[in-house]
This record gives C-alpha cells, structure tokens and sequence, in this order.
C-alpha cells in the first residue's frame, strides 16, 4: 500500500491531458488536490485506528495486505466490509468517497472476463489478463475511474443505429497489437485524478453491435485521451475553516480519440451478450456501493438538521423528530437493502461473491427518490439563514462581527461562532457549489431510478406472485403462463 | 406437534365465552371456522414438502421436534426462519397468518422473565416460571394470543391518572396463591379461538405504576374473560369457490372482570421498568414478524395487479411496470429490513436472540404507511370493476352468464370465467368485507408508524450523527454535549 | 317541481328489469330505498331554507322554476352555484349526491347537438331533438344516468379492431322510425332508480367507428335494458340510529340487448368528431362537480378525523392539526380549481357554459391521488378501534352495555354515546360496506388520474412553455418549432 | 411612472450602506446590476405591447396612471391582474419578479393604518399619513423592501422573553419628533437596490410586547442602517450569451443601528393586536403573490424539462408525459388558488380588497411543499448533464468545440449549440449558484409551509366540519361545543 503523497507524486508524474477553464491543467493543481481529498483520505485512513480494521484486507489473489478499495469480494464478509466502509468513510467528508468507482468496475471484470473464457471453451484468456491488471493494480494500490456512461445520441436509438457511429465507445481496429478505440464517456468521477480508465459498455445490446460490446484498461494519460474538466468544490473558507469545506469532487468528459489499447489489457470484445452483462455488473456493485455512501450523506443531513434544531432550541419539537425519522429511515432502509444484498449474495464462476440484484436496486432506487426530499427537510428545519447569511469576510470584519455575533444568537448558551459554524455547514450542504452535484448524482449516479426499475423487472419473479394471485382466485395454471427468468 | 383436528377439539372443548351479535357463540361456530383458516392451515403445512423444513424446528428447551410457531429463538437463522416462514405462509391466504401473535410474546416473555430474576438477584422464579409454560406451550402446540393494547382512556394522561382506573390492566388483589388482575384489551387478534390469552403492559410506566406492570398468561376459558366478537369474513362464494374467500379473521374486545391468575404463570408483577420493556419487545418482535408478512401482503396485491394488467392486455405498458415496480420496492425494503435485523441481531441474558431496534422499526414504518398507496395502485390498475361487478347469483344464473362471459372479456385469448376470477379476486382484496381488516390492520398491527417513530427515536444513535455535523463544521465538542442511550 | 314521494312513485311504476342476488328486484325494494336516499334529499331540500335559493333556478328554455340539477348551465355564476350546491348537498349524507350524472350529461350533449347541426349546415335537427328532450328532463324534474363507461375489451385494441365488436356500444340498424343500438355499459351510477339512460361514447374514435358515435336518450325501462345490480350501502342501525347507516349508492352492468330508439331521442350519429367530443364534454363536466362533491366528502373525513381527536382528547397535538391541515389542503385546492374553471369558462355555440379543461382536470386528478391518502390519515388518527369494536348488539344488550360505556372511554367529559357514536361513524367510514365504493369511485370515479393526464396533454400549452425555456436560453425560433393545438 | 434608467440613477444617489465580500459596495455595482434587473425590467416593461396593459393601472388616491407594483387593490379584477402580471413577468428571468415585497407590505398597511384609527376613535392618523406616504410612493414610482423577518432568537422564546431584547425590532426611544427603533432584519430581498425599507412585526404578539408592534418606512439609506449583502447571480456567458444569465437577485441582512424614525412615517406603535395583524397581511399578500410566481417559475421549469425532452427524442415517452403532467398540475393548481382567492375576496374598511386567507395558504403551502419534487423531476428528465458538462470556455476553444459538437448530439436534426444552450439553461436551474436560492425561497419565502399550516388553522371553520361529522353520527349539538372564529 502507499500512501497518499505518493499518490500525489504518481499523478504528478502523468502527462497532463485534462482541461478546464480553457486551460491544460496540471493533476495537482489546487483545484483537483480539493477534488482528490477524498481519494486522499482512503490511503491516509490505512493508518487510522478506527478504520484500518475494515480498510485493510489481504488479497485472495496474492495473500499481500492490500487497501480493500482494490480488493475483489470473494464472501458476503467481503460484501458487508465494503459497505460499512464505504458509510463511515463517506460521511467524515460530507460529500463522496469517489474511490467506489474503480473497484466497483474491477469487480464486475472479475466475472465477466471469467464467464466469457467459461463460454469460449478456453479459447480466449481474458480472465488471466485480467488477474495479471488485477495483481498490478493491487500492489500499487492504484485508483480506477468507471468511464462507462457513453453520450448515448438519439434516446430512441439503438447505438448502431445511431446517425454517428461514435456515439457509443466502439472499436475501429483491430490489428497484431491491440485495438484501437474511438467514443466519448461522460460523468467520468476521478477521471482528472485517476491511474486507470477502466471502460465497459453501459447498456443492452444487439448482435449487430460487436464492436461495442469491449471492456478494456488503459493509463489515464494514454495518447488520444483528452479529458474536459467539471470541478464542483466548496467555496474556500478564511475566518472560520471546517472540514466540510476542505472536499470537492471532479468530473470529466473523456474523449477517447483513436485511442490504441493493447490485447494484454483488452477484457472482452466482440460479444454483445457479455458486454451487457459487464454494464449491468458494474451496475449492480456500484448499487451496492450506494447503499453504504448514500445512507452515509443521510448521516450527514440528519446530523446537520439536528444540530440546527439543537442551537435553535426546537428539538424536542414533534415536527423536527417527525421529519429526523423520515431522514433515519430513508437511511437504514437504504443501508438494511444493502445488508440483505449481501446476505443474500451468491458466488460467480470466478468466485467473485455477487450481491443479490433486488436488494441493491431497490435500496439504490429509495436512495434517488428521496434525496431531493431529504434536501427539502434539512431545508424546512433551517429556515432561510443558509442562502441570505452575509459573506465569510463580513463575518471576520471587526465592524461588523458584533453585531453578527449579537443578532444570529439562538439559544443563549450556544456561543455564536457555533451557531455561524453551524449554519455555514448548512449552507455548504444546502445552498454551495457542491450542493447540485450531490442532488444531481444523488438521483443518477449508479443509475436513475428508471434504470433500477428496469433492473428489477428484469429478475423479478412476477410470474411466481401471479401464481399467488391465482391460486387465491382459483384460476388454474396452464403450461401457456409465462416462466420467471430465473 | 398436533393436528388442526386436534387443535379444533381441543377449541370445542373450551368453556364459551365469546359473544357475537347478540350470541353467544360455540367456537367452532361456522364464522369461526373461516376465521382461523390461517391457523388451521400452520398446523397441516408441518407435512406440507414446501413448508416442513422451515415450520419445523427443534426446541432449544426439550430437544423435540416443534411448530416454529412455538420457537423461542436462539440464533440469526432461527430469526431468519421465522421471516421466511411467515412470509411464505401468509400469503397462502390472502389474509394474516395471526398464529405470530402469541409466539412473539413467548419471546419478549423469554427475554424479561430472565432480566427480572437477574435484577431481583435470583430472589425471583419468573423464569423457571416462563420454561415450565414454554415446555406446556410447545409440547401442547399452542395457539396464544396478545391481550396487550389497553383501552387507554384519555390519551393525554397516564395510566394512573386517568378519570377509571381500570382503563389499563392492572393488579387489584395479590394473595397467597395469585393476583387478582381488572381491565379490558382491545384488538385481540384469534382471542376467540386461541389456547391461552398471554398479556402484558402495552406502554412505558412510571414509578406510581407497579399494579400495571403486570405479565402473565392464562388459558383464553379462564372464568373471568368475557370476548366480545368482530370477525371479517370474505363474503362466500358458490359459483365461482376461491382459496381467498375461505380465509377471514377474528378480533375480541377482552374483558378481564377480575380474573385469577395463580403465581405459577405470573410472568411480572410490580417492576414498571421491566413491565415497560416487554411491551417494548414483544412490538420488538411482533414488527420483526411483519417485515415477513407485510412483504406477503405485497405479493398478493401485486400478483392480483399484474394478473388484471394480463387478462386486460396492458401488463407491457410503462405506467403498469412503473407501479409494480412501487409495489416490489416496498415488498423489498421490507423484507431487507427484516434479513438485517437478524443479521445485526444480539444476544438477551436468556439467550433468546433480539432483532434490531432500528431496522425492525424503518421496516414495519414502511409498510405501515404504503399500505393505501398499495391499495391505490391496485384500484388504479382494475378500473372500477372490483366495485360495480354484479353478485355471483347473476353469473351463475344462465340467463345472465352468456352476457356476463360476452362483455366482460378483455384479451381474446383470456377464458371468460379467468377474468371473472380474476376481478373477483381483486374485488375480495380491494372491495370486499376483509378489505378494511388489512388496511387497518396494515397501518396499526404491531405499532401505528407514531410508536415506530417514538421506538426509532428511543433508540437512534443521533448525537453519533451531530457529531459528524460538528466535525464537518469544525464545532469542537465539549463536556456539555449529550451522549445517545447506549 | 315534484317531490320525492311522486319521484318513488314513478319509479315504481316503470317496469322492473333490474336483477341482484339471483332475483328480478322492485325498484322500490328497501335496498334501492336506501341507495336512492340522496337522489330523494334532492327533491326534498327544494323546499328546505338552508338549500332552496341554490337548489332551484330558473331554467333558460322555458322560464319555469327548476331543480338546478336539471339546469343547462348558462354563466359562471350557474357554474359556481353548481359546484356549491355539490358540496353542500353531499356532505349531508357522507356519501354521493348521485344525481349530477344526468345533468353532467344533459349539458354535454346540449353543446354537441348544436355544434352537430352547426358543422351539417342546419341539415340535422339534432338540437332542437335535445330541446324538446329537455323540456320534458325540467318538467318532470327527471333523474338521468350517465351510460357511459363501455366494457371495452382489450384495452390495446380501438372498438372497431376488438374480436366481438359489441364490446363498445354500437348501432346495429338503422329505419325509418329509429335505430337499434347492442352493446354493454358498466359503473352505471342510479341505473336502478333513475328515469333516463342518457348514452355517449365514453373514448375518440376513427373514422370507421361511425356505427360507435351515437348518443341517446331511452326511458330506463325501455324493452331490451336489463340490469344487473351491485349496492353499496351501510350496515343498518338499531341501537345508535344515524344519518350515515341511512345512505347507500348503487350500479348497474346496463346491458342493452338491441334497444330501439326513435329518431327524436337520437341526438347524435355517425359522427365520430363529435361522438368523441360528446365523451369528453361529459368528463369535462363531471371533473367540474367532483370539485364540489370531492371537498364535500373530504370535509366528512376531516370532520370525522377532528371529532375522534377531540373526544381522545389529542386535538391540539401537533400532529393531528398537520394531518388534518392536509385535508383541508386536499379539499381547498380542488374547490379552488372548481372555482377558478369557472371563472374562466367560456360559452359554447349553445350558450352553455364551459369550464376551463385544465382547471377541472388538475382539480379532479389532485382528488383522485389523495383519496386513499385521505383514508390513511381518518385511519391513523382514529387506531385500530373502528375495525375491531363489537358489533352493536352486543352495545345494545344490557349484560355488555356497562362494560362497554366503562372501557370506551376517552376524555373524562364525553359521554360514552359520543364515544361509541363518533367510532361507528368513523367505522362505517373506513370499514364499512360503502367504504370501498367511496375510495375506487374516489379514483375513478369521472374519469381515472390517467384519464385527467391525457385530458390536459391533450389542451395544456405545453409549447408555449418550452418557448419560455427558448428565450431564456438564447435558442432562436425556427418555423418548425410545433404549434399548441389551441 | 419613470424610466428603469432613472431608477438606477436614484440608486446611485443614495449614500452607500451595503457591505459585501469586505467592501462598502455601490448601487450599481456589477454584481447589483445584474441582481436587480429583474426590477429594471419592471419599469421597462411598461412600454411593451405585451405587458402594458396589464401594467399599468390607474391610482385609486390620484388618478394618475401608475405602475401596478405600486397600487393597492380595490377589487376582484385588480387582485387577479396583480397575480397575472407576476406570473406573466417573472417567468421571462427564470428567477424571482422582487418588486412585489414593497406592493404587499404596502397593502397590508393600507389596512392596518385604517383599521388602527378605526380602533383609536379617531385619536390616530395612521392612515391618513399612510396617504401621504402611497402618494409619494406611486407618483416616485418607488421600490420598497419587505423589512419583515426579525432574527428571532431562541425559537422557543416571545419577543420579551428573549435574553437579548433586541433580537426583535423594537422601539427604544420616543420623542417629539418621532422615534428610535433597534433590531435586526434578515432575508431582506431588494434592500440593497430599493427606495424605502419598509417594516413591520413578523409574528403574533403579546400585551407586553407594545415596543414590538411597530410598522413604517424609511429610505433605505438613512442614518443607522447598515446592509450586509447576499447575491446569488449566475455565472456570466460568454460563447453562449443568455437570458437565463443575465438576471440573478440579492439580500440583506439589514442592521437598524438606532435608527430615528419621524412620526410621519411612523404607520402603527405599541398595539400588539394589530401589529400582529399587520405581520399576517403583509403574509396574506405576499402567498397571494406567490400564487402567481410559483406557477411561472413552474412554467421555466417544465419548458425546459419538455425542451431537454424535445432534444433528446424522448418527448413522447409515456414517463416523460407523466411527469411534466405533474408539473403542470402543481403550477395549475396554485394558480387556481391565486384566482379562488380573489374571487372570494373581501373589502378591508379601508377599501383595499383582501385575498381570501384559506385559498392563499393551501395555495402557498402546495407549492412550497412541491419544490424540491420539481427540481427532481427536472433533474430526472436531464441526467447528469447538467452537472458534468465542461466550462463554457472549453466550449469556446477552437480545439474541442468539434468534439463538444460531435458527442453532445441527441437527436440527428437538432444543432448542437441547441443542445448546449439548451443544457446550459438546465445547469442554470438545477446546477448553478441561483438554483439553491430559488429552492430555499420556494420552501421559506412568504412563509414556510409550517406557517401556512398555522395561518389555514386560524381561520379555518373546523368546527363547521366537525358538525358535519356530528350529524352523521347522530351526536347531538350543546351549548358546550367550541365556534369557529368567525
């Protein structure tokens, strides 16, 4: 394992490719080091007594320690691991722990690259192509970004059928060497500060759609990868600094422009079956992942509405406990999902422990629904205080401290700079440059609620509660009914 | 373990004392019969291959084989177990399983009878009390029932202060051989066909509270108890028989007019404390009993909504997949809640195994307050038919049936007697005489959604969640801050 | 204007073809006396001091003094009186005031007839047919039902695709002195006890469904009408006689077995345009009297919800005054959309007045989402109790009386009566046999939620919204961007 | 009526007393120039075609022509003009009209001047000096801020009962000439580009709080105010220049330092009866405002939501319709309220036409409570787009402009630049630095859905409703029963 300079120093050591404000920004330019705190934070916290227990596991591939953000889940100890991580180390940022990305895609490999030489009858290698990445990508303890969401055209389109071609990831060549791909991913979380571009496809696809269907990994600074930067950090804090404000996020669009992938790193090409199938693997870890970061940010909203309800003198009030209860629901049942998801794993062919597809849809999809909703109480609690509070620098002016620190008093024994404290945090939460971006991947990130529900309909056993229903009506079954998938 | 023969004789020979419209009434009376269908049927399933690996187990206390339904848990799966069972059973019928009441005050009993002797220093024989009932319970394959929501009175007062005395139970004589115990409990579910009325306090009390923290059983004949009846009966049927209308429910109001209980089955007398606690557990372990039949509920709702989306040719539309999809999120969520609480379940000093708190409570809350939305999707997808469809007399009659077959046909290749089945069976769930049992029953059984609030907040851990607000804010803490209950 | 004894009378005298529980029925037997309780108050109240300046007008046609719900509405004051005189009326009863069905319809079709000979160039007579049909409506003070709603079949199919081509009602000859029509409508509202069965299409047709676009009007025991009965009405009371045991509702499957209909009741034909418009006319103007009968019903169950509270003694708890808060949102905002569609109604070429589509359909949608809601919080505020209390022999008999005055009550000062009377009401509310009927009409009633989407899709200027979003994003207009329909 | 041009002058004339970011800033700084456009925009609108009827309205005092932001309101047609015109003009900024905070305080004052002389016999010319002032404040043509909300304190706690008796604005001195007032008021909307800082109590108030129950006006410049300023503006465009951009809006937290107040704008002192009532007016007026600029922030929102639909080729899709169809039924439904609430309005004895109080606050309520669900279904409609799109400037750059164009195609037909302009308008809403303030004020401004509650509470006939209840139930009146208010 490593540690968070050399973190640092190896991004340093990347050609610089991304681009921001019409710049050529370097990886550790000031913005992108708020944007990586949290990376930062999983190899730091390897040393932290309270976390080293659950972050540090020993790889089932080289028996070495490694940083469980790299490890491949083989129990539904493995599972339940990651998600407990994943909350307590989420919410000591208040925002995401970004690192869920790479290994939520290394998993998904794992299997797929497993099936497809299962399926090949031997084929093909790409599961010990796989191992030989997984190996190096354990032992320097590198980070991943899940560059998988294509620009995707015309919604109503098939990606071959599409007016331009490129508008999924697809491969242009093949040749001796490698491949050569072309295509746009969006939403790339860490792709400014990432080892490894890990791709997959992102969605269904038809036998007319080989070239789509490839998985592949590639250095974030391989020729023809350009990546064009959207940072979202919390405005920079003088007179009053808070943890809260120390930790931003980063996206990008990346483009992969006639991009050259060697075969070594090639995990799957021209089979649309398990190319789909790798989209809905990641899918189904990074739902799991959610199920620990969401009720993780829920902390936080809810410890920040009981804090103001606290300083404000109103929490014993039925309507604030009323209103805390629905965030503590919406929390533990997303987590209680994520627990059964676990429980009820099974294990892939390559020993990969694989969550249950129900369970983590369903507690991804209460997550997205109700994370507006919970902005909605932590904003009813507050009043208007968060969005009209005057600038940091007013508050650090000796003019006008005073009369700041006189007039915001809320229960008299709260010192004042804890009520400012308290709600500038609000304000970060509710009312910042990070606020969207936690509304926005609250309802899409790991997939909308629409794309849970086609991954619940797509595993359901609907036609077994039909045949509750008749049963109880008296209908009798008839070798016509439908069958449940599985 | 006995038959449902058995247990109906052994119901005969019972000393009536059950009243209904005016009668009183043979507890194998014909409304009776239909109402503890659900019973009956958890004596017959032990033989059933689908249900007698999970309803039978073995009794921690004698080693026999026994009816889960009389188990006192001891580990995870034991609670898992009883999850499963009580979901796959339940929806057998369309109805309430009702036999998890009794068991889930077996379990609280196990718990506190023990916590009061360890309290009193072994001056105390609650708990040799509690096994010799347990070995009778088990070895007689009991039916209980849970004579635990008092009237309660002026609900701003408390017990002792309200206007009457008696509107909470309470003990009103102790001598030599037993207590003498006054009061009246309501919504006594299967009190007029079980073996014994098994009662506990059902709120905190206070220190003035010693003759209401009472705990005991007795048989459900015991001179003294008067039942005043209401059953919810599925209307007949004789055209068209269906499993759903051979299932209803009975409730007792539960006059106790100064019944005798000998010490032998006096499980608690004068500790408000613990008097307070098993009213906690047994909603502990009854809403633990929920997330496995309220989930059941579901998959009879939303097998029937998806049997009308077939047989009316709409089961592909966006709309109708979107709601099932609501209905299986809320089915999932709670039966995940149930799976982590046993999971993160503990020990009591008796050895009998806990469920969480927390996930027991967001679970059974769920349930509780989507239980008329379900309904509403359910109507939303029938159309008004369930309501305006004529009685089963006009389609047995030959006159009508050729009109009745002719215009109520929807897809073509659907019988007509299908979709009169099918409809019938939606108008029993959502138009009929047990339509009202289970939306109330859904939102109040175990512990209206307010009581899981108060049960949630009783046990949360939200300064832990301030803390991380305070962290975030950069508040420092001080000696002050309150510290969560455990 | 006729009295409600005369409107019995003349029930009587029409030959009875109407069928239920195997037996051709009177329409005066005691269970139609109970479902037609309202439609009799609606003669009844002509005369009562409360109702009489709202419930009589004037009519436009002939000058004489008439029943309002027999009026062609002729200004936004008509409106506004219309939807006022709903509410009123209906919350006397706590159930349907039943009799806008046939003025809903009369007022359809007094715009489509003109319109009809306004597009034929005077060369139909179809106005003047519905005058003189409306003369007779006002004089004799008629009720008409609404036979609307067809049996549709597959719901995927148009009428003129379906595999029995009666499964929308149909013209199967046309002669000199009339047509014959074949078909089957269902949810029939006061078919049991109403003079006419005024007959639209109920959906948009095609050009091939000319046969499909008749509208008419037949004396409810014209021959080849029979119909098939469902009521919904109240459990009767001996003991605690009220108001809500004395008011029921019934339906019928109307089916009309080659039903002749003379040329001066056929008031339209072969047109599929306005046959289409006949349908959404009616809807139009049954949204707009939900917006009075739906407050009334909500102003039942919050009234219902604030007395249980009171004599609990809970009505100042928070809680409950937020619960409550949302029904009186529920009922203002539809009564309000009620309102606003008239003040912004317009005239039909007939004169009568038309209330705004989108007004009334966000209106009768916001009602329809609510009802099951509204349900869920009667249910909760009042506990289990209106599910299990005996049934009212045992209140009655003088062994069980004591017991049940001393164990029922509630604050210290209520009367046990009041206690007893205020949960039987609340139980014939939520779990009593009208209960379904209020919550799936509640729904349905009208016109789906679905239904009121397409409605507003289908006349919302949704393009002149998307103009706003042009102008604010500098996206120039083009010719081709689409135009809103009106 | 003046020239927006001469309204910035004027604002530049006055002595600068707003601090922002550590600076005495000036009126028309950069960054107040593009916040106040939106009142620019309500002089310049005077003369275009579209508005200026609308606008422009005659003065019940003078006669004059005025501006209809300056008029009090005289009948059921100058209330419904005054909610178009704010739905009409707000929705051209995307963001928040502001002008109406001076035109609501003032028609409160209208009232409580006359009411308060009423009151006094004649004693008071509060009216008669509110004259003087309406006079000067139409024929200037002025801007007023609401000065409403004090800082409050502990929430638990009355104005008197505060450890701190400055917490709520109060009188400290009164003298020949007029008196000195101290406090503190927050969300001041306009104060740092308006003419007159007008103030009035913001809540209910006791007989010891007569130095609390305070209302006048002073220009916002005068001696002891101090103003530290908010803004929330949008990022400046550049490449892609647009409406959206140009408007945002600011607030101040406004210190009165001991500031003297001449009697002859002193409107009411020391009646805590009508000071409170003067605080539910100026709420009264203001929900009725936001019954019209609810719905036209609604309009921006579900224009671009069907614009991104539009684009992408999903604007047909059944999810889609639903869910704009639930935006139209918000906006639709709060503004029939807006239009009940004037139809049922009343006359204040000072002439001024009062909104009713019920219809506004089930209004306001609706539309505060749906906020953060339209911002969802915006979000859920557009992906992550909006989020992670790169910065303009890449946007602009020669170099990836080709790319941005290539990959950013949704459907074939569509240009690219409307895609991105289309996309930057969503970012805007839902991703920029005013998107956290329209979500707080569409929760808190006006009032918080909480209030509302409290204000619907306070005058709604509850007990109306429990006869109701009690009618049905057969419960006979008494003279015991409560009344509602009025």
């Amino acid at each position: 394992m490593i540690t968070s300079q050399e973190f640092v120093e190896r991004m340093k050591s990347l050609k610089p490719n991304c681009y921001m404000h019409g710049e050529l920004i370097q990886r550790d330019d000031p913005r992108m080091m708020v944007a990586m705190k949290d990376i930062l934070m999983t190899y730091d916290m390897v040393d932290d007594p309270r976390f080293k227990d659950i972050l540090v596991t020993t790889s089932h591939l080289t028996g070495n320690k490694i940083n469980r953000f790299t490890n491949v889940h083989q129990s539904v100890e493995d599972l339940l691991a990651k998600q407990k991580m994943t909350r307590e180390l989420s919410r000591l940022s208040g925002t995401c722990i970004q690192r869920c990305m790479g290994i939520d895609m290394v998993n998904a490999l794992s299997i797929v690259t497993k099936e497809a030489d299962d399926k090949n009858g031997g084929k093909t290698e790409y599961h010990e192509r796989f191992k030989a990445f997984l190996k190096e990508f354990q032992d320097k303890d590198m980070v991943g970004a899940a560059a998988q969401t294509d620009v995707k055209g015309d919604r109503m389109l098939r990606p071959h059928e599409q007016a331009d071609p490129d508008l999924y990831m697809r491969v242009v060549e093949r040749n001796a060497k490698g491949i050569v791909v072309r295509g746009c991913k969006v939403h790339t979380t860490v792709g400014p500060y990432c080892d490894e571009m890990i791709v997959t496809p992102c969605r269904s696809l038809t036998k007319e759609e080989g070239d789509y269907s490839v998985c592949f990994s590639v250095p974030a600074d391989t020729k023809g990868i350009h990546m064009l930067i959207e940072a979202a950090n919390p405005t920079a804090r003088k007179a009053l600094p808070a943890e809260v404000a120390n930790h931003g996020i980063a996206h990008s669009v990346t483009i992969f422009d006639d991009v050259f992938v060697p075969w070594e790193r090639v995990f799957l090409d021209n089979d649309p079956q398990l190319g789909a199938r790798a989209a809905l693997l990641f899918a189904l870890y990074h739902r799991h992942s959610y199920t620990g970061c969401k009720p993780a940010y829920t902390d936080v909203l809810m410890g920040t509405t009981a804090l103001i309800a606290e300083v404000s003198g109103i929490e014993k009030q039925q309507h604030v406990r009323h209103k805390i209860a629905e965030m503590i629901s919406v929390a533990e049942l997303v987590y209680a999902s994520g627990i059964a998801a676990a429980h009820t794993s099974t294990k892939a062919s390559s020993g990969t422990q694989v969550p249950d597809v129900v369970f983590c849809n369903v507690g991804r999809k209460h997550a997205g629904t109700n994370i507006y909703h919970e902005y909605d109480i932590l904003c009813d609690i507050c009043g208007g205080q968060p969005q009209t509070m005057p600038y940091e620098e007013e508050y650090a002016d000796p003019r006008w401290r005073p009369y700041l620190d006189k007039y915001f008093m809320r229960k008299a024994d709260v010192p004042p700079e804890t009520i400012h404290r308290a709600f500038r945090l609000a304000q970060d939460l509710i009312a910042g440059p990070v606020t969207s971006n936690m509304q926005i991947a609250g309802v899409h990130g790991g997939g909308s609620p629409i794309m849970e529900d086609i991954a619940i309909w797509g595993s359901y056993p609907i036609e077994e509660k039909k045949k509750i229903a008749r049963h109880l009506a008296g209908i009798p079954e008839t070798p016509k009914e439908p069958k449940d998938k599985k």
